[in-house]
């Protein structure tokens, strides 16, 4: 530990290092400058002033008592894929890392649940479960290096949610740790119970501005039986395309993946690889099936998108089917080639797809900016991803607007800011406008009355 | 109105008619005698003021100002429907009856999606929903009586949660009228959505105690395809029957309906109606499956089922489906037939299901009960009814005794006190030992900063 590199106020932070009971702190420089951002890439002002690696709930417990103390801000860490800048750290903030409790406590076939420690990744827990012949079925974009304590902290969603439901839906309880230092144990081993109030939804999401997440029971489900069904469907235009989700619902169709991908991302993507492709459409619809009925569903909604005027392909063919779904995976890096990228999130009623997309297209024109969009097509959450310049030193103006009119539509056309990134700071401006006055008092009120100093990571969501 | 039957303090029920919009208020002695308890028959302790029937948000909002103003406990109210004392009014509380708040606001086809009022019977909306080639899916035994908000402030469940989640799974949003009048709307118009805590979570099954819910956003679903199959099958006894959702799971079959019937329950039916089951068992499992391959799952149910010894039906036949189905629908009637009951409700992790029915057979020994068992299999959701004599003036001391035994057994097996039914008054002395220490001590921080002057629903839950 290097005192010498410390910045910020006088907390003593060798005290700190004394009471851990496996943890350790760190101040060195590099360690800090890693830990003070996340994949937002926003930049905090100051500099935090020391990182505990916790690798138990005793040491949490310690650094927040100690935290409380002193009354030293704590920023909780997975990971640091957050893309909404919820884990930045600056002015004398203590990271908090639980990315070295890893642990997976309990994985109980018959009970269908796993009980993990906040540093698992994301995928290790799938693979796990997946050997015990279940599902553990968030698949954030992340997923092979995010932490499930960060999924936990933001909700995290992903390509299954449509299916399977965000993590919310697959938490059945919590291990929190307050900011006083008291450490709570929220909901059931078992998939219902209503004893009291829902503690472990109010956790869930609140990016770590509540408490700190130390451990969690997350259900598993049956793995889907049978060989997956591919089905891409090449669109003449966005708006067909949007079109499409709106009649899978009416048939019945329920895919566990539904992407949409617009020209914009296709000719980033083409120029990345080569896309063998059904047709030549201005958008793509790309969908998996899974189940018993997997061949039959994507059979019909190939002929229901034929009568959308879509180019079609239906495939059960694995290799096939990988293929398809790359252009997909590929999306995000391929746009980044072509400059800086600020990646965005937000979700529009299912019926307001169509009208976005042709916003989001107006909006480009509007502010000069180019934005390729990819949306999880079933729940209508939008990524637009905005393109600058890497010479740019910061965010220029004109994509700040181009994102601020997108936020404004989508809210004004009965959306939400985030569907899956957080608020974190990067939407804090705009959060009162979507809860109104009475409901942001009440989030207040809450964090309040459990973190009466303020020191859970604050400046991130209120 | 009539003042001369006012019961309570002295807080001016006038002031508050003036103030209606187009609510009514009532003392009249027959609506106050019918509104002071609930389903659980438990009786409150004195006699409530007055009775509110509002019509409106608006009218909702001036009797909370009303009674902030003049200090007066408020008892939220639906159908009255409710099995743990949530409506219990007594003491000089104001009996807040919202179930004349009975519009659908909206159904949406496209957005799926529901706003209503919360006095509307379930099954209304159920049916609304499947009117428009969708499926509202909660199904609690009492659906054709309860109102959707009596459904909300419990989280109620019912028969198809296994399959498609208990009340909360299908909420977006809500409004509601906080304690001192102000009227926050929480969630969204998306299924997904993460701006903010899930103060929607929060509110869902808080049994009005953080405020009145006037208004919810509804998730619909698609609703199922094809013919539905039915399967019963009858277990050579309990531990056998309660081991085979633990195989149907691993087997990855998903019932939309999965109920245990344990043997005094079907004695009782028996009683009541002749039985036409394919065996002799000591408990009968009862399974429905829809969606595509309905048929094909219930076929591998029945085998997999005639492999751990049951006798076993599958059916598509819709009239012999409708009778083997009765047998679960009689259940509660037919136990009512033999004297006075207490129906229970608690949930243990599923591979401690065989294990607790095993208990409640050695409860209701030791403590001389007879106590009849259903339960929403696939959850592990038991429901025991104890009966006794209907001379009984009060429920007997050994009813009770068995009660607490039946819940620290499911709190030692890892399981919770209430899995639908709510904690209301008939829980509220077991809530701490599930909760802890401070977990309890966060219900009642949540609850004192949002409702400061204890008015909500007081004495229950916590």
């Amino acid at each position: 530990m290097n005192e010498g590199t410390c910045v910020g106020d006088k907390a003593p932070v060798a005290e700190l290092a004394d009471r851990l009971v496996d943890g350790e702190v760190s101040t060195e420089h590099d360690v800090l400058a890693a830990q003070r951002t996340d994949e937002a890439y926003l930049t905090p002002s100051g500099w935090p002033l020391c990182s505990v690696y916790a690798r138990s709930t005793a040491d949490v417990v310690e650094t927040m008592r100690w935290a409380a103390r002193h009354r030293v801000p704590v920023v909780p860490r997975g990971a640091g894929t957050g893309l909404a800048g919820g884990a930045l750290a600056g002015d004398g903030a203590l990271v908090l890392s639980l990315e070295r409790m890893t642990a997976v406590r309990e994985l109980s076939v018959d009970d269908r649940l796993a009980v993990v420690e906040p540093g698992v990744i994301t995928a290790d827990l799938a693979r796990a479960a997946d050997e015990r012949g279940l599902m553990y079925p968030v698949d954030p974009g992340s997923a092979s290096r995010s932490t499930l304590g960060g999924n936990l902290a933001t909700n995290a969603g992903g390509f299954r949610c449509f299916k399977y439901g965000v993590t919310r839906e697959s938490v059945l309880g919590l291990e929190v740790v307050l900011a006083d230092g008291r450490v709570v144990t929220t909901g059931h081993r078992t998939t219902k119970g209503v004893s009291g109030y829902d503690l472990t939804g109010l956790f869930v999401g609140s990016e770590g501005t509540l408490g700190v997440i130390t451990g969690a029971t997350l259900r598993l489900r049956s793995k889907a039986a049978g060989p997956r069904a591919t089905v891409a469907a090449c669109f003449p235009d966005a708006a067909a395309a949007a079109r499409a989700p709106l009649q899978l619902a009416r048939a019945g169709l329920l895919p566990s993946f539904l992407e949409l991908i617009d020209e914009v991302t296709l000719r980033a993507v083409r120029a990345y690889q080569p896309l063998d492709l059904p047709g030549d459409g201005e958008a793509l619809l790309l969908a998996e099936f899974d189940g018993a009925d997997a061949g039959g569903a994507a059979a019909r909604m190939g002929q229901l998108c034929g009568t959308l005027d879509a180019a079609v392909t239906v495939t059960t063919d694995e290799e096939e089917s990988e293929r398809l779904l790359s252009v997909r995976r590929h999306a995000l890096g391929a746009l980044e080639r072509m400059g800086r990228t600020m990646v965005e999130d937000f979700v529009v009623p299912r019926s307001r797809l169509g009208d976005m997309l042709t916003e989001i297209r107006r909006i480009a024109a509007r502010h000069d900016v180019l934005i390729g969009t990819v949306a999880h097509a079933g729940d209508a959450n939008l990524h637009p991803t905005l393109l600058f310049d890497r010479g740019e030193p910061e965010i220029p103006a004109r994509v700040w607007a181009a994102a601020d009119d997108m936020f404004r539509i989508a809210l004004r056309l009965g959306g939400t800011l985030t569907g899956e990134h957080g608020i974190g700071t990067l939407k804090r401006r705009w959060l009162r406008d979507e809860l109104g006055d009475d409901a942001t008092d009440v989030h207040r009120t809450i964090k309040n009355a459990l973190d009466p100093l303020g020191i859970m990571n604050p400046g991130k969501v209120l």
